[in-house]
């Protein structure tokens, strides 16, 4: 069981990753790139974080769009396994 | 420009292509895999298709399921691109 974290810990947690926005129970985010090949090669290299962590991605992609919304089932809403996970994807970016 | 094919065209092609579902200008397909790596295993054989062929799904991936959309944008429907695709992803399956 991971822990939910209160409104005021994701406040100061979204403060640490610019470019991702709070949606209800997750965080989201869009990546855009060239073309398809970039939009792919993002996304193994997130697929590989995300199983790293064993915490993973509701995402979708259409050609050169990558859209990843972070939420934790078990907890019911954000963690900081979601926070952890949106920081690794941009660094990795 | 790709031809749109008419909806007795779309019915023909669709039995040819179990599991597909036609839903709107599209073919919808959802495939379940046992865990995050298969189902990531299975994305990474479909984007060297889409780009081999150079038509690419609009898809979605929540851990173990991985839902695949395909339409021919600038066809404004559904073109022999799709089917193709879609014949070709389920021989790879």
């Amino acid at each position: 069981m991971t822990a939910k974290l209160s409104d005021a810990e994701i406040e100061t947690a979204l403060a640490g990753v610019p470019g991702w926005t709070r949606n209800g129970d997750g965080i989201d985010r869009q990546y855009k790139f060239g073309d398809f090949t970039h939009a792919f090669a993002f996304m193994t290299r997130v697929a590989l974080l995300a199983e790293k962590a064993d915490h993973h991605p509701e995402w979708s992609n259409v050609w050169n769009k990558v859209d990843v919304r972070l939420t934790t089932h078990d907890a019911g809403g954000l963690s900081k396994k979601d926070f952890s996970l949106a920081r690794a994807i941009d660094a990795d970016e």
